[in-house]
């Protein structure tokens, strides 16, 4: 069988069935807090909870030179990590950088690349501490991630902890990434604001790391972070903690500059546009109310968990009625004629 | 410029300059004990040492399909990682794996590569604990591993540490890997033990792990893996100490089998061989000499640590006198013309 028949998560599930028989899924001495299958992984250390993560940007798979400059490369290969220990609650500290790269590549590239990564490196307190440096056909980065809980007593916001009961939010608004995308390959022209807000989205994510500790100590327990789009990554939280979700479609926060330009595609890039690198929680009321104060961000309440269709995401219109969407794969990476075909 | 108009080593002290310039090698509350230049970096934490290391192996550049088999490939990946580990006297804990592999890649190849990481994890005691896969034209595998320090009060082994009347010793033979490579890519035809033993030596070495926490145990502290060849990482030893060093030829430690079936290139393949994986260390005679009784594994002291010649390594033939070596630049990935081109 080729990898292309499977999906990306069907892959991960194989392979780290693999590991677990060989008995590598942990040490003689502890089993990992959090192993394959979240934001970030953890483990315990004596005072403190630790994480980490990784993810790769690939030439012509995540990213393509004529819509991302080496600066918004170099931000982007560690904002993307960055969003995924935001998702766990966790303060980012240090970072392992490999990257790959041509013979015949400009060494100022490189330098405007990695003046891009310090730059988003600087603003999230995080380390730069080492890395791998290898020549390749094909450029690449790859970053590690290493973190510690915000927690004082060492809890971590997980894909598995959403209840029935709990009210569904996103931070900021959704989209945004998806609709930069498509301005930018097509060459599409707008004014100057919703340029740069869409080419800002899509280049240079802003990880959510306050808001996502400021979630942990207002015991928020359920997250993830947006990146293979809303339904989605939703879907993972309703598999991970054995939930069915409902989704009122008129809550979804679209920014009023996409709408305009996009006019009736928004809801579609809202609702299944990936990297959009937005929080998406649940909790229940009581502690999502007085959120909303705390956090100077844009929250929206935007459905509620279910007990009812463990794993299922349910799209309700303004009439109260479910709506049948086709497009509930998101962004897989594998699966033929998907969107990481199209990036 | 060109990035192949630069070495590797140039390559990564001008980015490390531009992490420095942007105030990203480090963060607000702390300076890593340990940063890029050593073959792990390392950092405090409440009780312990942490360290972590990166290294990648791209097909075509670090490997080829028709000399290393899937299963082969797995191991070495992690093998290669934890060698880095070893060589600062650390104890692995806890592996990331980024895998990038074309969409017609056979599934099974997967399984073969996860199953030869998942016994190289096994039998070093590492937790093979999260990742990321991505679909890529090229097939690669990234490993971050995360380790800490087995020395109760926090030690390390590191490149710096050499001093002057420090003896220079190194564990196993060498050259085998470079010896299996050549096997390998020509076809050349031993014996069964010689083919088996340069086959290993290349596509699965073992790492010295507890070999190296075994020298920091014993009060050893300057060390590095031989990943680059002797020459060259003894270069690295002597520039990062601000020592010379004199290496007597007649000590280096050939393998007979290697001897027979390479004859007078073993001496060659032995000084600048790549990938061996055996730790070369430093240490005055009072702990060099206890040290052989107290490693199972081979320790052979090939020569002196001198205040002379800061950053250079002299060869010295059996009639004392210094030889001129044409080849001292061992394994540099981006200089053109040079290894990493064959391999």
């Amino acid at each position: 069988m080729k990898v292309s028949e499977l999906s990306e998560f069907r892959i991960i599930e194989l392979l780290s069935r693999i590991i677990a028989a060989e008995g590598a899924d942990k040490t003689d001495k502890e089993l990992p807090l959090l192993g394959i299958g979240d934001d970030a992984t953890a483990w315990y250390r004596s005072n403190s909870i630790e994480l980490a993560t990784t993810d790769m940007l690939i030439e012509g798979v995540h990213f393509r030179p004529e819509t991302t400059t080496w600066h918004e490369l170099g931000w982007k290969a560690l904002a993307v990590n960055l969003s995924d220990i935001a998702a766990m609650g966790g303060i980012p500290q240090y970072a392992l950088v490999t990257l790959s790269f041509p013979a015949d590549t400009e060494f100022m590239s490189l330098e405007e690349l990695y003046r891009g990564m310090a730059q988003a490196a600087r603003k999230f307190n995080t380390a730069i501490i080492g890395g791998d440096t290898n020549r390749s056909p094909l450029l690449s980065i790859n970053i590690a991630l290493i973190g510690i809980s915000s927690h004082k007593e060492g809890g971590l916001l997980t894909r598995a902890a959403a209840l029935p009961g709990d009210l569904i939010a996103v931070t900021g608004y959704l989209g945004l990434s998806s609709a930069g995308l498509k301005m930018l390959q097509n060459n599409l022209s707008f004014d100057e604001e919703t340029t740069n807000l869409l080419r800002k989205a899509h280049n240079q994510p802003e990880p959510r790391v306050k808001e996502g500790q400021l979630l942990l100590q207002h015991e928020v327990r359920a997250a993830i972070d947006i990146s293979d789009g809303l339904i989605q990554d939703l879907s993972h939280i309703c598999q991970a903690s054995n939930v069915g979700a409902q989704i009122m479609m008129d809550r979804i926060p679209i920014h009023p500059l996409m709408q305009s330009a996009f006019g009736s595609d928004s809801m579609s890039l809202a609702l299944s546009g990936g990297e959009d690198y937005e929080l998406l929680f649940t909790a229940p009321p009581d502690i999502m109310i007085p959120l909303k104060k705390s956090i100077s961000c844009p929250i929206t309440i935007i459905g509620e968990i279910i007990s009812d269709k463990p794993g299922q995401v349910d799209l309700i219109n303004a009439d109260g009625k479910i709506i049948n969407w086709n497009n509930k794969n998101g962004w897989d990476h594998f699966a033929t004629g998907n969107k990481a075909n199209d990036e």
